[in-house]
């Protein structure tokens, strides 16, 4: 198995980036490509020790698009670029996965232009990991930005592939199923929420455990929890945010007054946990999910301990073949029936950009 | 002027409810009305030397809305609930405001039912008011729950009665309202979204600051955020979700181990201190926009102080004529161009329910 890391992209690369994948390489016992400048990447080795071997080669590429670059426009100025050469090496078969920290939209736009998507997926969906109140078992929460019109039977999609990749990358023996909903009963909610509801229930396919409400997001209650990308994405940066200001507040308040000094320094370690549990990085950011190749993208803020959990995980999905699961299932899966008319006009799924 | 008190509603009623409004009746300087079970309420006003008078009566009623009870069935059983009989109240003009604790939809259908709508409101909403990053500077979030499909003249309503009430009732000089959207941009978001934007930025009556971010909802930029009552639900029960988990995963780390323990000890105050800014309840609850009534709900776990906060925004409420303002403006405000067409089907305001 050979994983191409994007060497180029994340606030800490590439130096970070190489130091996770080099881990990853001798740990995992796998061959790890690094996408990027050769000249820098070459340094870096050099500098540190790292050979460059059969199991650990440099694939060159030019320029990286900035966090701030619309992706398609970015995509199309810098052809060469790290994340669009590492899809390119997927493509090829020359490598099983891709691994990149930062810019999903360009993650995604280079997904879909080169590798394009799954027989029998209308849209590929992107899948967040949030911390749960239980330890180590977050929950995967897709789509969070890439539809955010959707119609039913894209969730009902986003429900299949999410259940597989729970189960096959992420290693949840039965993961449970929510939808996203402002009340338990299959009678709350808007169009959208009541239609997914009923197609989900009557799916013999997809184990449904119910509407998941706001505050059973992060109560670890569910394994995967689908809701359209509007949604997903404001709940998201919503949950982001919480987390910033949890830390900020605590950073305000604890240490006023001597006591509050005093106490904060006896705290460090435990507060440190603290921050690792309410920390999504800790999971390594965002899944493609319905594009027809393994794409795992780490926060931007990275180190190399969350590019070698990021390399892991998509490690995982290749060992488990998650895509052909999704691939082989997704047609079977997929059962709105035809008589509910929709309140979303009937948007065709997109052709796939031009290449 | 005069508040009626739903005595008997809420999870420490009626004792905290009566001790809030006896204190607020004498720090305010207004008349109260304690609504509910006549001989429970006079019994506590006996025991505690408080004395019935002019300005603090006791209103007789049968019965309450249980939380889990369904609102429009339990107020066909209940005609005489101390939350109907608190809106009939305020129907004859014998009080000027309702403040009542916990069951938002009760007390929503109840406002229907017995004052509807105001002239030119189409869908009256939820609002909410969250902590933010910067202490005493609660944003207000409506709709949280009225409405789950809106069009996008429902939520330009929201914004200018957001805005009024945020301004008079809240006195927040130059309130920043916001579009709760995924991205600055004005393409950016769902079909309601780029339509509302639109409709915002045409709208000479309405200073609208734009989009914002899931992680601009607590950052304390904003005083009005707008958003769909689906949305704003999922929202508003993931922050108090992420509240409580906070507080949980700190009580959990931060006593591990003799340091943690004496770390902990010394930090009591300060933990408190954290504990109110992130906590929701601090700010009394929601409130009802659109109904021709002023009402006011605090939390159902809401103490004394709650209780009097509630108070006292219903009051600043009335005596800053909130509910003419809205009803003077909303009209003149609500200026979606008929040419765009709308993705949700054209639902019509719902008759009010029958009495």
């Amino acid at each position: 198995m050979r994983i191409a890391v994007d060497a180029m992209g994340g606030d800490f690369a590439p130096r970070e980036i190489i130091e996770g994948a080099v881990f990853a390489q001798a740990k995992l016992d796998l061959d790890v490509a690094l996408v990027g400048d050769r000249d820098a990447i070459a340094a870096y080795l050099k500098q540190h020790n790292y050979k460059e071997s059969d199991r650990l080669t440099i694939v060159p590429a030019e320029g990286t698009i900035d966090m701030h670059e619309e992706p398609l426009e970015g995509l199309r100025k810098k052809p060469r670029s790290s994340i669009a050469v590492s899809m390119d090496l997927v493509k090829r078969k020359e490598a099983d996965a891709v691994v990149c920290a930062g810019h999903t939209g360009a993650a995604m736009a280079a997904a879909l232009l080169r590798l394009g998507r799954l027989p029998g997926v209308d849209r590929p969906a992107i899948g967040a990991l949030l911390p749960t109140l239980i330890p180590h078992k977050p929950v995967l929460l897709l789509d969070v930005g890439a539809n955010v019109d959707c119609r039913p039977k894209f969730l009902e999609q986003f429900a299949t592939m999410g259940l597989l990749y729970s189960q096959y990358a992420l290693g949840v023996k039965e993961p449970r199923l929510g939808l996203l909903n402002i009340g338990e009963e299959a009678c709350k909610g808007n169009d959208l929420a009541i239609r997914v509801h009923q197609a989900l229930q009557d799916n013999p396919h997809v184990p449904f455990a119910g509407n998941a409400e706001g505050r059973d997001v992060i109560s670890g209650q569910f394994d995967v929890i689908i809701c359209d990308g509007f949604m997903g994405n404001v709940l998201l940066k919503f949950a982001e945010g919480v987390g910033q200001v949890a830390m900020q507040i605590l950073k305000e308040e604890l240490p006023q007054g001597w006591q509050g000094k005093l106490g904060t320094f006896l705290l460090r370690p435990n507060l440190k946990k603290v921050k690792e549990r309410m920390d999504a990085d800790e999971y390594g950011g965002a899944l493609l999910l319905g594009v027809a190749g393994v794409c795992v993208i780490a926060h931007g803020s990275s180190k190399a301990n969350s590019i070698y959990n990021a390399i892991r995980v998509a490690k995982d999905a290749v060992d488990n073949q998650v895509l052909d699961r999704i691939r082989g299932q997704i047609k079977a899966q997929t059962s709105i029936p035809a008589s509910i008319p929709s309140a979303v006009p009937d948007i065709d799924a997109p052709d796939d950009p031009p290449t």
